[in-house]
Order: structure tokens, then C-alpha cells, then sequence
């Protein structure tokens, strides 16, 4: 096997600090050295945590495709973008060839793999997880309005996002799901290299289908709460009629949509500023291929 | 009894968003006409609240002293904190009596009320709501980097801070506890009046000793969290050598005073820039003076 580098960014949004001290926690214990697989470590938003905000000047998990075309310096993040892609990118001075970037949400998602767009070597990994973790994957894709996520600027990334975690609140529970995830991938990689393993034909996906925003008043202000039964319930399959929103009055706002549908990311904090009170997905098998994967990891 | 005027403050920290909404739903569902007590209602400090911030350029809750002898109003607070005296102070505009201003914490710590210093009314109102809920009293003094509180620019006044919850995220079981409170608040009022209750003669309230920051390097990075053990552990008391604090290489830092103490606000987010990761307090017990508070709200 060829060495992979693996790149695992933390703090990419720098008010997410559970898996910045993971991270930092993670390479002060594990000095080993394995032949095939070199770990790298970066804040990818290192003045925002030190601010502990989300961002500076727009959100770098939503900079990456501006890359491309926007080099603007003035704005932080892009500029941050694109030392990340230079350093780290798969043509840089560093080069990796899988970026795990790690985040939390103040939903009550669990541990979770999410990924954008349907690239086969990024479901080779989310096989290998899920075969050893049983996590759920969110297929984040067909949303014009978010685009520019960073591990999109590698040829194989995943986010591993857990929750539910207050931002800017260290939780050791969280911390620690975060160490067995990054110190159990080197290991599954070597499993599957040395046959131990056999990856999952099949893998059960949620692909993103939309997200809604809260109910509103003209001038924008919020005017209806997440309803009781829907708070904490993400993955659970919702069909129509369910309650969704509660108003002032008490007025129950249901879910309209004719098919069954499994929302995430319900009540995400940092997600009122992008008008989205939860994400819509579909549950959806999808067959991966072992020689592809195979190939790749080995 | 002459009318008393009630200041209901929320939104004095711009991201404790449950109160602000409890006060909303209240204002517009509680119409009746009350000919003792007059509710005033008033968001603290609503262009962080509208940014989803703590303050805009300082804590506007620690702000009130620096009324006296500031008016440099190039400081948002400073220039909130002088508007609000001047509105709603003992001798403003629309003169309230009592001052109640509603926060939310991080830390576990239910609903409580927190005090500030020895005022005889303020001993009254917090027996009161003692007396109705058996909430846990925490009385903040004899700390000198600590000052300039809202409630103190009143001749009476309370906070009623309750959690655990994070910065800025909606939960209905936190909008209902500011509800009950916010609602019976007026209810006792009238029943003491009308001798339909008697105040207990002593308080149990936890008096403030001190705080301890979070053990940091050099460069004043945080290497150490709140420990397991204590992680929403507030009002459980501790005695010498239980673990406080976890480093990295997973070594524990106990607490060393002889004397048991009871901490409070442990892990609270906003006041890790504070230089505190926990308040230690000690319980008391304080007489209350029935003729007084008689005097004071009948």
C-alpha cells in the first residue's frame, strides 16, 4: 500500500471545541508510527477559535468553492481557504489525500457521518465507518443555496459531526467519541487492507431533500418554537400531519408533505442565521463497490 | 397596598433567547388588569439580542455601576444601562419598584435565584419565591471584579437564572419555567398580602466565596476541562481531594481547601473569558424579617 496521508481539520468552525482539544489530545497520546498511514492535524479557523465564534467574516465550511474563482484576501476565510488547499490540497506542498473534518451541532444527531455529493471513494469510507460504528449518513447534496464545503477540496472527505453539544462547551463525552473515531480509522484501513474486514455491499443513506425554515413574523423575527415532539428527534421518520412548529398561542404547525420524511440538524443553532430550522432526508440504499474500495484503500 | 411597579427584563445577555420568548408569550397572553401590581416589560440589551451576541461591547449586566461616574456613550451598554435607569429607575420616567431580570446558564444548575448582596427587600422577594418553589438561593458578594449588576440599580430586585441550556438555542421546558415563575410571581405577591401565606423566618442560601479559573498554559490555552465527576454536578458539595479538573494525559486536579463548598455556574460558557470555570459558595442560614417584608409588599 502506497502511504495515505490523512488530513483530520478541526475547529473549522471556531466556536465547535470538542473536537479541537480531541484532535490535540489524540496526537500528544498517539506517537506511533504506521508505514501506510500519516495522520495530519490543522485548526482549519484558528482565529475564530480563538474568538470562539463561528467565523470570521463568512463561514469557512461554505468557502471552498471560492476558491476557484475568488481570491479575495480581504475576506478571511477565503484566505484561509485557500493556505489550507495549498498546504494541504491534494497538489500542495503537503499533499493528503483524505480530509476528515470535524464538527459538532447543538442537535441530538448522535455521532454521524455526513457527505456531499455522491463520490465513490467517500462512500468507500463511509462503508468502512459504518461498518464499524453503525453511524447514520446524511448525503448532504441538491442544495444550490450551500455549497463550498471544505472536504469537497479533497478526492475523498468526510465531516463526522456529533451532538448534541452546547457550542463553545467542552463535554469529555463528546471529546471522547470524537478519539474513537480518529484513532479507529488507521485501524479499519489496515483491517480492510489485510482482508480482516469485508466492507458492506449495501449502505443505508439520509439524502438531504430540503431544509425549512421557522415560521416568521414580516419583519423576520422568529415567531413559532420547534415543537416538543419534534425536539431531540432527529432520524425519526415524521409523515403528514405531524407537529413541527408551536406558535405563542399554542397553535400547532404541522408537517405538510405527502411522503415520510426523516428531518436533521432539527433546532441547529448556528443554522437560524441561514433560515433553516431542520433538514428534510430520504432513507435510500446504495451499493458500493468492493473492488473500488479495495483498490483505494489498499 | 399601593401599585408596585415590576421591571421584567430579558434579553440583558443577547444570546439567553428562552427568556425574551417567555416574556413575549406572556405579555400578550396574561391581559388581566391587576390594580396592586403592574408588570413593565423590556429586553435588556436588544441589539446584541437581535445578534445572537452576550453584549456588544461590554456586559451590559456588569455595566450599572459605571452609570455613576460614566457616560461615556460610545459604550453601547453604557448608554443602554444609563437609558434604562433613566425609563424604568426608582426615580425615572416610569418608575418600577422591583427590578426581575431573567437569565439563562449552560450550567446545570435548574432554576435558581441569584442575589446580590444582604438587601432586606431582596431577602423578602427571594422568601417569597422560596417559600412558592423551593428554588436554591445564590447570593453573589464580597467579589470585587464582579460589580455593576441590573437588579442592584433597583431598590429591589432578583435574578432568576435558570439551565442548563446553550447560547441561543430555543427549548419549550426552559420557556415554561420562566413562564411559572414570570406568572406566579404576582399571585404570591397578593397572597402574602392577603395573609394567605407567612414567610419562612429562615433562608437557606448559598453564599459566594470566591471563583477558580481553568488550569492554563503560559499562553492562556485552557489544558485542563471540568472533570467528569463534576459535570453538572452544581449544588453538590465537595470536600478536599475530589477531582475538579482533568488534563490531557488524563492526571486529575482535586480541590485542596480544608472546607466543604458547594459549586455553582460550573462550565458556564460566557464566563470562561471571565477566567471562571466555577463559583465556589457555602451554604447559610439567613433570618428573614417578617415585619419587613409585610412592610415592603403589603
Amino acid at each position: 500500500m502506497s502511504l495515505k496521508k490523512i488530513l483530520i481539520v478541526s475547529g473549522t468552525h471556531g466556536n465547535e471545541i470538542n473536537p479541537v482539544w480531541a484532535v490535540n489530545q489524540f496526537s500528544k497520546q498517539k506517537n506511533t508510527i504506521d508505514k501506510n498511514i500519516e495522520y495530519k492535524y490543522i485548526i482549519g479557523n484558528p482565529l475564530a477559535f480563538e474568538r470562539g465564534s463561528r467565523y470570521i467574516d463568512n463561514d469557512l465550511n461554505r468557502s471552498f468553492n471560492a476558491t476557484k474563482c475568488n481570491r479575495d484576501n480581504s475576506i478571511y476565510e477565503i484566505k484561509r481557504a485557500n493556505f489550507l488547499i495549498e498546504k494541504f490540497g491534494f497538489n500542495g506542498i503537503d499533499p493528503c489525500d483524505i480530509a476528515i473534518d470535524l464538527h459538532t451541532t447543538t442537535a441530538n444527531m448522535g455521532t454521524s457521518i455526513v457527505m456531499y455529493g455522491r463520490r465513490v471513494k467517500d462512500f468507500c469510507l463511509a462503508a468502512l465507518l459504518q461498518h464499524k460504528f453503525g453511524l447514520p449518513i446524511y448525503l448532504h447534496e441538491k442544495d444550490l443555496k450551500q455549497t463550498g464545503f471544505l472536504v469537497e477540496a479533497w478526492p475523498c472527505g468526510l465531516v463526522i459531526e456529533i451532538g448534541s453539544v452546547a457550542q463553545n462547551f467542552y463535554d469529555p463525552k463528546i471529546i471522547n467519541r470524537f478519539l474513537i473515531i480518529i484513532g479507529s480509522l488507521r485501524d479499519e484501513i489496515n483491517k480492510l487492507k489485510n482482508k480482516q474486514i469485508k466492507l458492506p455491499k449495501d449502505l443505508v443513506i439520509y439524502a438531504h431533500q430540503g431544509s425549512i425554515d421557522y415560521p416568521r413574523e414580516k419583519n423576520g423575527n422568529i415567531n413559532a418554537l420547534i415543537h416538543p415532539e419534534r425536539m431531540n428527534q432527529d432520524w425519526r421518520p415524521i409523515k403528514k400531519g405531524d407537529p413541527l412548529f408551536v406558535d405563542m398561542e399554542g397553535n400547532t404547525k404541522p408537517y405538510t408533505g405527502e411522503d415520510t420524511i426523516w428531518p436533521v440538524f432539527i433546532g441547529e443553532v448556528a443554522y437560524k442565521e441561514k433560515n433553516i430550522a431542520m433538514s428534510f432526508t430520504k432513507k435510500e440504499l446504495v451499493s458500493v463497490s468492493d473492488y473500488v474500495c479495495e483498490e483505494f484503500f489498499t
